[in-house]
Protein backbone atom coordinates (compact mmCIF):
# COMPACT_ATOMS: atom_id res chain seq x y z
CA UNK A 1 0.00 0.00 0.00
CA UNK A 2 1.43 3.13 -0.99
CA UNK A 3 2.18 5.46 2.11
CA UNK A 4 2.04 9.23 1.92
CA UNK A 5 2.78 12.24 4.20
CA UNK A 6 0.72 15.09 4.73
CA UNK A 7 1.36 18.23 6.07
CA UNK A 8 -1.51 19.55 8.12
CA UNK A 9 -2.92 23.27 9.49
CA UNK A 10 -5.93 23.08 12.16
CA UNK A 11 -7.57 25.25 14.93
CA UNK A 12 -7.75 23.49 18.16
CA UNK A 13 -10.96 25.05 19.89
CA UNK A 14 -13.32 22.38 18.40
CA UNK A 15 -10.97 19.05 19.18
CA UNK A 16 -10.52 17.00 22.27
CA UNK A 17 -6.81 17.09 21.00
CA UNK A 18 -5.32 15.58 17.45
CA UNK A 19 -5.96 11.33 18.86
CA UNK A 20 -8.54 9.71 17.99
CA UNK A 21 -11.53 9.10 20.50
CA UNK A 22 -14.50 6.96 21.00
CA UNK A 23 -16.90 10.30 21.76
CA UNK A 24 -15.38 13.13 21.44
CA UNK A 25 -14.10 15.11 17.89
CA UNK A 26 -10.43 14.89 17.19
CA UNK A 27 -8.56 15.98 15.08
CA UNK A 28 -7.31 12.48 13.85
CA UNK A 29 -10.89 11.33 13.83
CA UNK A 30 -11.44 14.03 11.20
CA UNK A 31 -8.76 13.07 8.48
CA UNK A 32 -9.39 9.50 9.61
CA UNK A 33 -13.36 9.90 8.29
CA UNK A 34 -11.93 11.75 5.24
CA UNK A 35 -9.94 8.93 3.77
CA UNK A 36 -12.91 6.67 4.30
CA UNK A 37 -14.57 8.99 1.62
CA UNK A 38 -12.03 8.65 -0.58
CA UNK A 39 -11.44 4.50 0.26
CA UNK A 40 -14.10 3.03 2.39
CA UNK A 41 -13.13 1.02 5.53
CA UNK A 42 -10.99 1.72 8.22
CA UNK A 43 -8.22 3.98 8.33
CA UNK A 44 -5.72 4.46 11.18
CA UNK A 45 -3.51 7.56 10.49
CA UNK A 46 0.34 8.75 12.53
CA UNK A 47 1.44 12.07 13.34
CA UNK A 48 4.56 13.21 14.68
CA UNK A 49 2.83 15.19 17.83
CA UNK A 50 -0.31 14.18 20.09
CA UNK A 51 -1.51 17.69 20.33
CA UNK A 52 -3.88 18.43 23.42
CA UNK A 53 -7.20 19.98 23.30
CA UNK A 54 -7.54 22.89 22.53
CA UNK A 55 -3.91 23.42 21.02
CA UNK A 56 -3.09 24.79 17.04
CA UNK A 57 -1.36 23.39 14.32
CA UNK A 58 0.64 25.30 11.97
CA UNK A 59 2.98 22.35 10.15
CA UNK A 60 1.81 18.76 12.22
CA UNK A 61 2.78 15.87 10.02
CA UNK A 62 0.97 12.72 10.00
CA UNK A 63 1.21 9.85 7.32
CA UNK A 64 -1.39 7.74 5.85
CA UNK A 65 -1.52 4.51 4.01
CA UNK A 66 -3.94 4.50 0.99
CA UNK A 67 -4.52 1.38 -1.73
CA UNK A 68 -4.98 3.53 -4.82
CA UNK A 69 -2.06 5.46 -6.52
CA UNK A 70 -2.52 8.94 -5.58
CA UNK A 71 -1.52 11.85 -7.01
CA UNK A 72 0.02 13.53 -4.10
CA UNK A 73 -1.95 17.01 -5.20
CA UNK A 74 -5.08 15.63 -5.74
CA UNK A 75 -5.00 13.71 -2.91
CA UNK A 76 -4.77 16.87 -0.59
CA UNK A 77 -7.67 18.81 -2.89
CA UNK A 78 -9.54 15.53 -2.26
CA UNK A 79 -9.03 15.67 1.61
CA UNK A 80 -10.08 19.61 1.74
CA UNK A 81 -12.74 18.95 0.63
CA UNK A 82 -14.56 16.13 2.68
CA UNK A 83 -12.59 17.87 5.70
CA UNK A 84 -14.89 20.53 5.53
CA UNK A 85 -16.42 22.16 7.84
CA UNK A 86 -13.54 21.44 10.20
CA UNK A 87 -10.97 23.89 10.74
CA UNK A 88 -8.21 21.47 9.42
CA UNK A 89 -6.61 22.07 6.47
CA UNK A 90 -3.96 19.76 4.17
CA UNK A 91 -1.29 22.60 3.01
CA UNK A 92 0.82 19.60 1.32
CA UNK A 93 1.24 16.34 0.46
CA UNK A 94 3.55 13.42 -0.63
CA UNK A 95 4.30 10.06 -1.55
CA UNK A 96 6.52 8.63 0.84
CA UNK A 97 8.67 5.17 1.90
CA UNK A 98 6.29 2.47 3.13
CA UNK A 99 8.87 2.44 6.26
CA UNK A 100 8.79 6.26 6.52
CA UNK A 101 7.02 7.16 9.57
CA UNK A 102 5.51 10.56 10.49
CA UNK A 103 6.35 10.05 14.45
CA UNK A 104 9.49 8.10 14.91
CA UNK A 105 11.43 9.64 11.53
CA UNK A 106 11.22 13.23 12.67
CA UNK A 107 14.28 14.71 14.31
CA UNK A 108 13.13 18.36 15.37
CA UNK A 109 9.53 19.43 16.46
CA UNK A 110 9.23 23.22 16.98
CA UNK A 111 6.20 24.59 19.05
CA UNK A 112 4.77 28.69 18.90
CA UNK A 113 3.26 29.95 22.05
CA UNK A 114 1.53 33.14 21.55
CA UNK A 115 1.01 35.43 24.68
CA UNK A 116 -0.36 38.69 24.40
CA UNK A 117 -0.41 41.72 27.39
CA UNK A 118 -3.10 44.20 26.57
CA UNK A 119 -6.06 44.97 28.78
CA UNK A 120 -9.18 45.41 26.36
CA UNK A 121 -10.77 41.41 25.23
CA UNK A 122 -9.62 40.15 22.06
CA UNK A 123 -11.64 40.31 19.25
CA UNK A 124 -10.75 38.82 15.44
CA UNK A 125 -7.98 36.54 17.55
CA UNK A 126 -10.02 35.60 20.16
CA UNK A 127 -8.90 31.65 20.92
CA UNK A 128 -5.71 32.46 18.89
CA UNK A 129 -3.11 33.38 21.81
CA UNK A 130 -3.27 33.87 25.80
CA UNK A 131 -4.11 37.20 26.71
CA UNK A 132 -2.58 38.48 30.75
CA UNK A 133 -3.83 42.17 31.22
CA UNK A 134 -0.12 42.94 33.11
CA UNK A 135 2.75 44.39 31.45
CA UNK A 136 5.75 41.76 30.53
CA UNK A 137 9.64 41.95 31.13
CA UNK A 138 10.62 40.07 28.06
CA UNK A 139 14.67 40.43 29.58
CA UNK A 140 13.55 38.90 32.26
CA UNK A 141 11.32 36.18 30.60
CA UNK A 142 14.44 35.54 28.32
CA UNK A 143 17.00 34.86 31.32
CA UNK A 144 14.11 32.64 32.83
CA UNK A 145 14.13 30.27 29.62
CA UNK A 146 17.65 30.85 28.89
CA UNK A 147 17.92 28.68 32.50
CA UNK A 148 15.94 25.90 30.49
CA UNK A 149 17.73 25.26 27.48
CA UNK A 150 20.20 22.23 27.51
CA UNK A 151 20.34 19.05 28.62
CA UNK A 152 18.03 18.32 31.92
CA UNK A 153 16.03 16.60 33.87
CA UNK A 154 12.70 17.81 33.32
CA UNK A 155 10.25 16.45 35.81
CA UNK A 156 9.12 19.56 36.93
CA UNK A 157 7.85 20.88 33.49
CA UNK A 158 6.41 17.68 32.76
CA UNK A 159 2.29 15.97 33.55
CA UNK A 160 2.15 13.60 36.08
CA UNK A 161 0.08 11.79 33.48
CA UNK A 162 3.22 11.71 30.87
CA UNK A 163 3.63 8.56 29.61
CA UNK A 164 7.57 8.95 28.23
CA UNK A 165 10.17 6.95 29.55
CA UNK A 166 12.38 9.52 30.98
CA UNK A 167 11.72 13.07 31.90
CA UNK A 168 15.57 13.97 30.48
CA UNK A 169 15.41 16.01 27.16
CA UNK A 170 17.39 18.38 25.11
CA UNK A 171 15.53 21.63 25.09
CA UNK A 172 17.60 23.13 21.82
CA UNK A 173 16.20 26.81 21.94
CA UNK A 174 13.56 29.21 23.54
CA UNK A 175 13.51 32.38 22.54
CA UNK A 176 11.09 34.97 23.05
CA UNK A 177 10.14 37.81 20.29
CA UNK A 178 8.39 40.83 20.83
CA UNK A 179 6.10 42.28 18.75
CA UNK A 180 4.14 45.34 18.78
CA UNK A 181 0.46 45.28 17.87
CA UNK A 182 -2.16 48.24 17.35
CA UNK A 183 -3.06 47.21 21.02
CA UNK A 184 -0.65 45.69 23.38
CA UNK A 185 2.50 43.76 22.94
CA UNK A 186 2.39 39.99 21.48
CA UNK A 187 5.23 37.35 22.48
CA UNK A 188 6.07 35.08 20.53
CA UNK A 189 7.94 31.72 22.20
CA UNK A 190 9.91 30.06 19.88
CA UNK A 191 10.52 26.44 21.36
CA UNK A 192 12.39 23.45 19.35
CA UNK A 193 13.77 20.07 20.95
CA UNK A 194 13.92 16.58 19.49
CA UNK A 195 11.17 15.79 21.05
CA UNK A 196 8.69 17.32 24.04
CA UNK A 197 7.47 16.00 27.39
CA UNK A 198 3.49 15.82 28.35
CA UNK A 199 2.62 19.49 28.85
CA UNK A 200 6.36 20.76 28.34
CA UNK A 201 5.58 23.84 26.83
CA UNK A 202 2.59 24.93 28.50
CA UNK A 203 4.33 24.54 31.63
CA UNK A 204 7.15 26.43 30.39
CA UNK A 205 5.23 29.65 29.24
CA UNK A 206 3.17 29.67 32.59
CA UNK A 207 6.58 29.99 34.43
CA UNK A 208 8.04 32.23 32.22
CA UNK A 209 4.91 34.07 32.55
CA UNK A 210 5.15 34.56 35.84
CA UNK A 211 8.92 35.76 35.57
CA UNK A 212 7.88 38.48 33.32
CA UNK A 213 5.13 39.76 35.47
CA UNK A 214 8.16 40.33 38.71
CA UNK A 215 6.30 37.45 40.69
CA UNK A 216 9.34 34.80 40.08
CA UNK A 217 12.98 35.23 39.21
CA UNK A 218 15.14 33.27 36.67
CA UNK A 219 16.85 31.93 39.84
CA UNK A 220 13.52 30.74 40.54
CA UNK A 221 13.14 29.20 37.25
CA UNK A 222 16.52 27.12 37.82
CA UNK A 223 15.20 26.14 41.66
CA UNK A 224 12.47 24.49 39.84
CA UNK A 225 14.24 22.90 37.51
CA UNK A 226 16.70 21.86 40.35
CA UNK A 227 13.70 20.62 42.38
CA UNK A 228 12.77 17.99 39.50
CA UNK A 229 8.87 18.11 41.16
CA UNK A 230 6.23 18.98 39.46
CA UNK A 231 4.74 20.49 42.24
CA UNK A 232 7.76 23.50 41.32
CA UNK A 233 6.13 24.49 38.28
CA UNK A 234 4.44 27.11 37.78
CA UNK A 235 0.52 27.79 36.35
CA UNK A 236 0.74 25.62 33.61
CA UNK A 237 -0.88 28.44 30.76
CA UNK A 238 -3.84 27.70 28.60
CA UNK A 239 -3.58 25.87 25.09
CA UNK A 240 -5.46 28.16 22.71
CA UNK A 241 -1.72 30.18 22.61
CA UNK A 242 0.02 27.11 21.34
CA UNK A 243 1.03 25.85 18.03
CA UNK A 244 2.52 22.52 17.21
CA UNK A 245 4.61 24.82 14.08
CA UNK A 246 6.90 22.47 12.50
CA UNK A 247 8.54 19.07 12.52
CA UNK A 248 11.76 18.32 10.95
CA UNK A 249 12.76 15.33 9.24
CA UNK A 250 16.21 14.21 7.98
CA UNK A 251 15.64 14.39 4.76
CA UNK A 252 11.90 16.45 4.24
CA UNK A 253 9.02 14.95 2.45
CA UNK A 254 8.10 18.21 1.47
CA UNK A 255 9.10 20.30 -0.73
CA UNK B 1 -22.74 66.44 29.21
CA UNK B 2 -19.13 65.38 29.28
CA UNK B 3 -17.89 63.65 25.60
CA UNK B 4 -15.43 60.26 25.93
CA UNK B 5 -13.89 59.19 22.33
CA UNK B 6 -13.61 55.74 22.10
CA UNK B 7 -10.79 53.19 20.28
CA UNK B 8 -13.01 50.56 18.98
CA UNK B 9 -11.78 47.08 17.59
CA UNK B 10 -14.27 44.40 16.21
CA UNK B 11 -14.66 41.20 14.44
CA UNK B 12 -17.56 41.98 11.98
CA UNK B 13 -19.11 38.53 11.13
CA UNK B 14 -21.38 38.53 13.71
CA UNK B 15 -22.63 42.13 12.92
CA UNK B 16 -25.29 43.68 10.26
CA UNK B 17 -22.73 46.20 9.75
CA UNK B 18 -21.47 49.55 12.21
CA UNK B 19 -24.90 51.28 11.96
CA UNK B 20 -27.83 50.12 14.71
CA UNK B 21 -30.69 48.41 13.15
CA UNK B 22 -33.81 47.70 14.68
CA UNK B 23 -34.08 44.08 14.08
CA UNK B 24 -30.78 42.62 13.44
CA UNK B 25 -27.05 43.11 15.43
CA UNK B 26 -24.89 45.99 15.12
CA UNK B 27 -22.03 47.35 16.22
CA UNK B 28 -23.35 50.53 17.29
CA UNK B 29 -26.66 48.85 19.00
CA UNK B 30 -23.87 46.67 21.06
CA UNK B 31 -21.81 49.84 22.15
CA UNK B 32 -25.42 51.79 23.14
CA UNK B 33 -26.20 48.78 24.96
CA UNK B 34 -23.50 48.46 27.18
CA UNK B 35 -23.66 52.43 27.56
CA UNK B 36 -27.14 51.88 28.96
CA UNK B 37 -26.23 49.30 31.70
CA UNK B 38 -23.89 51.95 32.93
CA UNK B 39 -26.58 55.09 32.88
CA UNK B 40 -29.87 53.98 31.72
CA UNK B 41 -31.67 55.34 28.91
CA UNK B 42 -31.35 55.71 25.57
CA UNK B 43 -27.64 56.85 24.09
CA UNK B 44 -26.35 57.61 20.76
CA UNK B 45 -23.27 57.40 19.28
CA UNK B 46 -21.34 58.68 16.15
CA UNK B 47 -18.39 56.79 14.46
CA UNK B 48 -16.04 58.06 12.23
CA UNK B 49 -16.56 55.40 9.48
CA UNK B 50 -19.93 52.85 8.98
CA UNK B 51 -18.52 49.67 8.15
CA UNK B 52 -20.66 47.09 6.55
CA UNK B 53 -21.69 43.99 7.21
CA UNK B 54 -18.86 41.53 7.99
CA UNK B 55 -16.24 44.53 8.03
CA UNK B 56 -14.23 44.70 11.06
CA UNK B 57 -12.04 47.05 12.45
CA UNK B 58 -8.88 47.59 14.53
CA UNK B 59 -9.12 51.24 15.04
CA UNK B 60 -13.01 52.47 14.40
CA UNK B 61 -12.99 55.85 16.26
CA UNK B 62 -16.51 56.68 18.00
CA UNK B 63 -17.65 59.25 20.68
CA UNK B 64 -20.73 59.39 23.27
CA UNK B 65 -22.07 61.69 26.12
CA UNK B 66 -22.59 60.66 29.52
CA UNK B 67 -24.03 62.22 32.21
CA UNK B 68 -21.61 61.37 34.95
CA UNK B 69 -17.93 62.41 34.76
CA UNK B 70 -16.43 58.91 34.20
CA UNK B 71 -12.39 58.08 34.43
CA UNK B 72 -11.78 56.99 30.94
CA UNK B 73 -9.77 54.41 32.21
CA UNK B 74 -12.14 53.35 34.25
CA UNK B 75 -14.84 53.77 31.65
CA UNK B 76 -13.46 51.10 28.60
CA UNK B 77 -13.12 48.98 31.45
CA UNK B 78 -16.44 48.72 32.48
CA UNK B 79 -17.67 48.58 28.65
CA UNK B 80 -15.42 45.64 27.96
CA UNK B 81 -17.45 44.18 30.86
CA UNK B 82 -20.30 44.62 29.71
CA UNK B 83 -20.01 44.36 25.65
CA UNK B 84 -18.88 40.56 26.73
CA UNK B 85 -18.93 37.90 25.05
CA UNK B 86 -19.55 40.46 21.42
CA UNK B 87 -16.33 40.52 19.63
CA UNK B 88 -16.14 44.17 20.48
CA UNK B 89 -13.65 45.92 22.55
CA UNK B 90 -13.16 49.21 23.80
CA UNK B 91 -8.86 50.11 23.48
CA UNK B 92 -8.95 52.93 24.52
CA UNK B 93 -10.90 56.17 25.51
CA UNK B 94 -10.51 59.64 26.20
CA UNK B 95 -12.44 62.82 27.33
CA UNK B 96 -12.82 65.35 24.53
CA UNK B 97 -14.04 68.45 23.93
CA UNK B 98 -18.25 68.76 23.90
CA UNK B 99 -18.00 69.55 20.38
CA UNK B 100 -15.56 67.22 19.12
CA UNK B 101 -16.89 64.81 16.60
CA UNK B 102 -15.69 61.51 15.65
CA UNK B 103 -17.03 61.46 11.93
CA UNK B 104 -16.48 65.48 10.70
CA UNK B 105 -13.23 66.19 12.81
CA UNK B 106 -11.79 63.09 11.04
CA UNK B 107 -8.73 64.26 8.78
CA UNK B 108 -7.92 60.29 7.10
CA UNK B 109 -9.18 57.04 7.27
CA UNK B 110 -7.01 54.11 7.00
CA UNK B 111 -8.38 50.85 5.70
CA UNK B 112 -6.39 47.61 5.72
CA UNK B 113 -7.52 44.68 3.12
CA UNK B 114 -5.97 41.17 3.70
CA UNK B 115 -5.91 39.24 0.47
CA UNK B 116 -4.54 35.41 0.79
CA UNK B 117 -3.46 33.41 -2.16
CA UNK B 118 -3.14 29.72 -0.82
CA UNK B 119 -4.84 25.98 -1.81
CA UNK B 120 -5.68 25.06 1.18
CA UNK B 121 -9.04 26.82 2.77
CA UNK B 122 -8.13 29.05 6.21
CA UNK B 123 -8.26 27.34 9.61
CA UNK B 124 -7.42 29.70 12.87
CA UNK B 125 -7.62 32.68 10.51
CA UNK B 126 -10.74 31.57 8.98
CA UNK B 127 -12.89 34.62 8.62
CA UNK B 128 -9.92 37.42 8.77
CA UNK B 129 -9.04 37.18 4.91
CA UNK B 130 -10.03 36.50 1.24
CA UNK B 131 -8.59 33.66 0.01
CA UNK B 132 -7.72 32.86 -4.04
CA UNK B 133 -7.02 29.50 -4.91
CA UNK B 134 -4.79 30.92 -7.79
CA UNK B 135 -1.07 32.92 -7.84
CA UNK B 136 -1.18 36.48 -7.95
CA UNK B 137 1.45 39.20 -9.48
CA UNK B 138 2.15 41.94 -6.83
CA UNK B 139 4.10 43.60 -9.71
CA UNK B 140 0.89 44.16 -11.90
CA UNK B 141 -1.06 44.69 -8.83
CA UNK B 142 0.67 47.26 -7.71
CA UNK B 143 0.56 49.11 -11.26
CA UNK B 144 -3.04 48.96 -11.00
CA UNK B 145 -3.50 50.76 -8.02
CA UNK B 146 -1.18 53.31 -9.17
CA UNK B 147 -3.31 54.01 -11.64
CA UNK B 148 -6.13 55.24 -8.57
CA UNK B 149 -4.10 57.05 -6.49
CA UNK B 150 -5.00 60.62 -7.02
CA UNK B 151 -7.89 63.38 -7.47
CA UNK B 152 -10.34 61.43 -9.62
CA UNK B 153 -14.03 60.67 -9.84
CA UNK B 154 -14.66 57.09 -8.69
CA UNK B 155 -18.06 56.44 -9.92
CA UNK B 156 -17.07 53.47 -11.42
CA UNK B 157 -15.89 52.35 -7.84
CA UNK B 158 -18.65 53.14 -5.71
CA UNK B 159 -21.47 51.30 -4.83
CA UNK B 160 -24.80 52.33 -6.66
CA UNK B 161 -26.36 52.95 -3.37
CA UNK B 162 -23.58 55.40 -2.02
CA UNK B 163 -25.20 58.52 -0.56
CA UNK B 164 -21.87 60.56 -0.81
CA UNK B 165 -22.47 63.85 -2.85
CA UNK B 166 -20.06 63.66 -5.19
CA UNK B 167 -18.23 60.68 -6.65
CA UNK B 168 -14.76 62.51 -6.77
CA UNK B 169 -12.38 62.03 -4.21
CA UNK B 170 -8.40 61.84 -3.56
CA UNK B 171 -7.12 58.75 -2.70
CA UNK B 172 -3.79 59.56 -1.21
CA UNK B 173 -2.08 56.16 -1.03
CA UNK B 174 -2.95 52.59 -2.35
CA UNK B 175 -0.18 50.02 -1.23
CA UNK B 176 0.29 46.30 -1.50
CA UNK B 177 2.69 44.22 0.81
CA UNK B 178 3.49 40.62 -0.02
CA UNK B 179 3.68 38.78 3.39
CA UNK B 180 4.77 35.19 2.69
CA UNK B 181 3.41 32.84 5.54
CA UNK B 182 3.67 29.58 6.60
CA UNK B 183 1.05 27.97 3.54
CA UNK B 184 0.88 30.16 0.41
CA UNK B 185 1.12 34.33 0.29
CA UNK B 186 -0.38 37.44 2.08
CA UNK B 187 -1.44 40.12 0.23
CA UNK B 188 -2.06 43.51 2.58
CA UNK B 189 -3.65 46.10 0.70
CA UNK B 190 -2.90 50.00 2.85
CA UNK B 191 -5.31 52.59 1.84
CA UNK B 192 -5.23 55.76 2.98
CA UNK B 193 -7.57 59.00 2.07
CA UNK B 194 -9.65 61.48 3.65
CA UNK B 195 -12.76 59.98 3.07
CA UNK B 196 -14.10 56.84 0.98
CA UNK B 197 -17.59 55.99 -1.41
CA UNK B 198 -19.67 53.19 -0.36
CA UNK B 199 -18.09 50.02 -0.86
CA UNK B 200 -14.77 51.85 -2.68
CA UNK B 201 -11.95 49.52 -1.19
CA UNK B 202 -13.84 46.42 -1.93
CA UNK B 203 -14.34 47.84 -5.26
CA UNK B 204 -10.42 48.38 -5.75
CA UNK B 205 -9.50 44.66 -4.45
CA UNK B 206 -11.90 42.84 -6.09
CA UNK B 207 -10.51 44.91 -9.38
CA UNK B 208 -6.64 44.83 -8.56
CA UNK B 209 -7.04 41.16 -7.79
CA UNK B 210 -8.24 40.80 -11.03
CA UNK B 211 -4.88 42.64 -12.23
CA UNK B 212 -3.05 40.28 -9.96
CA UNK B 213 -4.80 36.95 -11.78
CA UNK B 214 -3.83 38.00 -14.98
CA UNK B 215 -7.58 38.59 -16.41
CA UNK B 216 -7.50 42.49 -16.41
CA UNK B 217 -4.11 44.71 -17.20
CA UNK B 218 -3.14 48.33 -15.17
CA UNK B 219 -4.68 49.67 -18.75
CA UNK B 220 -7.85 47.85 -18.14
CA UNK B 221 -7.92 49.73 -14.53
CA UNK B 222 -7.58 53.37 -15.84
CA UNK B 223 -9.89 52.48 -19.02
CA UNK B 224 -12.54 51.64 -15.54
CA UNK B 225 -11.73 54.46 -13.87
CA UNK B 226 -12.45 57.10 -16.92
CA UNK B 227 -15.89 55.16 -17.54
CA UNK B 228 -17.18 56.68 -14.78
CA UNK B 229 -19.28 53.68 -14.96
CA UNK B 230 -20.14 51.62 -12.43
CA UNK B 231 -20.78 48.96 -14.51
CA UNK B 232 -16.77 48.98 -15.38
CA UNK B 233 -15.71 48.23 -12.21
CA UNK B 234 -14.65 44.47 -11.56
CA UNK B 235 -16.11 42.16 -9.18
CA UNK B 236 -16.77 43.92 -5.49
CA UNK B 237 -14.72 41.53 -3.15
CA UNK B 238 -16.40 39.56 0.00
CA UNK B 239 -16.29 41.64 3.37
CA UNK B 240 -14.53 39.53 5.62
CA UNK B 241 -10.67 40.42 4.35
CA UNK B 242 -11.42 44.24 5.20
CA UNK B 243 -10.73 46.43 8.17
CA UNK B 244 -10.93 49.87 9.10
CA UNK B 245 -7.22 50.07 10.53
CA UNK B 246 -7.17 53.84 12.14
CA UNK B 247 -8.76 57.40 11.94
CA UNK B 248 -6.44 60.62 12.04
CA UNK B 249 -7.73 64.00 13.60
CA UNK B 250 -5.79 67.13 13.51
CA UNK B 251 -5.09 66.41 17.36
CA UNK B 252 -5.53 62.66 18.24
CA UNK B 253 -7.78 62.43 21.12
CA UNK B 254 -5.47 59.39 22.21
CA UNK B 255 -2.13 58.98 23.52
Amino acid sequence: MPRYALLVEYHGAPFAGWQRQTSLPSVQGAIEAALARLEPGAHTIAAAGRTDAGVHALGQVAHCDLTRDWDPFRLSEALNYHLKPDPVAILDCARVDDDWHARFDAVERRYLFRLISRRAPLTSEAGQMWRVNHELDIVAMQAGADRLVGYHDFTTFRSTTCQAKSPVKTLDALRIEAVPRHAGTEYRFHVRARSFLHNQVRSFVGTLERVGAGAWTPDDVTAALDARDRAACGPVCPPQGLYLAAVRYPQHPFD
